[in-house]
């Protein structure tokens, strides 16, 4: 029903993350009455951000390697001016590794300003046995490569969080490094009446 | 915290209907780890959105002109070889016109199938008293040019909304047209219960 | 796990209305900390319902037959003492009928003060082409007795309220009343876009 | 509106917890409807709670003291007789307390068949700073009269229970006995990225 360049667009927004037809269908139209000006702009951002932002070697957060050109006075050494700020901060404890699955997870623990090591981004979680996608090969290098005291296993405890935990658990324990996952228990706000009992009981036995 | 280019971004996506920041964000992220020939796709499927699409300048339907050259027999007539599909069809009817508030509600009125007349976007509601954006000089210019026999004020019946068709019944009742909004009751699977009164009493006014 | 007389009474209670065993459990606990007078309070009041409040033998809607007495002037007439207020009330119209399904439907329908004839209470929906509990019989029974000129059914627009009204058109018809049914629409806050299409049809046909 | 037998009923119903006067009324109807040997049956087993069930006077555990005479064999000693089964228990650790608000509290800890000290039913929370209601008093003299090793404050993380908490906090300091609470963290299905700082912070530092 929608001329062809209205509905292939709509077709790609719906593939973005929480976005089905019905959403896709009023950005395409948001777009159309967007100011030719406003358009250019966010032509020219989406451009930006695919020439200046690559993922960091180590990590694969992504990072935009020219914006810290300044601070990094250790630009000598090739290698360094290839990382992130958080690999490059040398105030960060590089023997504590903490995984996670994506950019938002490791921005939601920077942001308790408790964590002071380094982080993976693991890329996914592993969804029915499948482990497609997931960079298991890079972190084993990096663990290898790097003097880890210990392994932070940061994934979600949600069902496929928990298997793909149970995945690294198996994988990671050869390198008899002291591994070690996010506890359990009652989130503020929540109530002892609702819980499940596996989080009752973690927040039972995790109890200070 | 963001590089600038990724904050750049998801300020632009916050701004598009539904997207907060912390979805902006997500999309951004998406649009990082997009494959490049899939990210060229995007780019050019907006560039041609913009390219090929144009809004009706009788109902401000957005429509390709391109796409209905071929069917657009009567191209003779210059003037109609610019409007819509809607709008250039015969069996419309053109004595019935339909004000709707923005694009998705005119498809929402077309999949019912049962409206045979032709529409007009407003492109907004009135909110607090500002009229700021909506097409009101458009339209009486509109109903001016052309002969209606009815108009049917096909404005959400929201807040926003209510205050909108007061002020078109009120702007629109000099040309002394007949002037219908679409009827209130209960929707499908509602409640007597539930519903406030004053859906109830025009359920009942409007029972048939 | 918990006592034989807290569980029998959190299985009585989870058969409420809207009340499940969590619920219930809840009610069980709050009694226990009841003081006793408020206890004693809640075991009079239940006994005072059952003795004190009767069921309308014409609608079928509760009411309780001694607190009309004084009002009720035409008590010479032996039936009429025993009707509810709304069939005793000599200003309603008694050739309207409306059909509802529950109490709270026929209080919601008088909230509008709009309506000015008769009640039947049906007593329940048809589930799954069973029309066990519904007082068909009694409706019928009525419509004969009496004199009506419009019957509405006004049964909630849910798929077995749908069931119900299509069993009452048809088992209605051959008494060769004018049927109505209460207007379809969007209720207030409604929007056009989430609309069901039946529901944005019926708006559309009673356009007024 | 309501005749005044069922209002006053309605009255007692929407002081239930999580009842409204909707419900309530929904709650009066579903009586009134009620066969007459059910209702009995209802009204039997309201009696017979107030009779049978009693609060356990150690720990405010609501139960029945004559179902369990048959297992109490220590009944020699007076004071056994009356208390719950939990605090009877011999196996039951009696140097271990676990404060919890309300008796689904204490349920929901019983359900994890982890935890095998006894309990402390408090009773509320503390609201706005008013302590009314809470057993407090009997907390303290049931601390004097046994030997406890850990007080576990099992007090929902919310706003109130947080107040609660911190005051029992300061109140039982003087004891000198060790005092924990529940481990915070996620609950299973739990997500870092909606996750408050707070309860990230202590998923954290809880890791294990």
């Amino acid at each position: 029903m929608h001329p062809q360049s209205i509905q292939k667009l709509i077709d790609l927004f719906s593939k973005f993350p929480t976005v089905g037809p019905r959403i896709a269908t009023r950005f395409v139209f948001y777009l159309i009455k967007m100011p030719g000006n406003k358009f250019e702009e966010l032509m020219n951002s989406l451009k930006k951000l695919k020439q200046m932002i690559k993922l960091c070697p180590s990590c694969f957060n992504p990072f935009d390697p020219s914006a810290n050109s300044g601070q990094a006075l250790q630009s000598t050494s090739e290698q360094k001016g290839t990382l992130c700020p958080i690999c490059q901060n040398n105030s960060r404890d590089k023997n504590i590794l903490c995984i996670v699955e994506k950019e938002t997870d490791l921005e939601a623990i920077e942001k308790t300003k408790l964590y002071k090591g380094i982080y993976f981004i693991l890329g996914g979680t592993i969804n029915l046995k499948k482990e497609k996608g997931i960079r298991i090969k890079e972190l084993k290098e990096k663990i290898t490569r790097e003097n880890f005291k210990e392994i932070i296993i940061a994934i979600n405890p949600t069902l496929e969080g928990e298997s793909t935990s149970l995945f690294l658990q198996r994988e990671l324990k050869p390198f008899g490094i002291k591994i070690t996952k996010l506890g359990r228990g009652l989130p503020i706000g929540g109530e002892l009446e609702y819980a499940d009992e596996e989080t009752l009981s973690s927040a039972l036995e995790g109890r200070r």
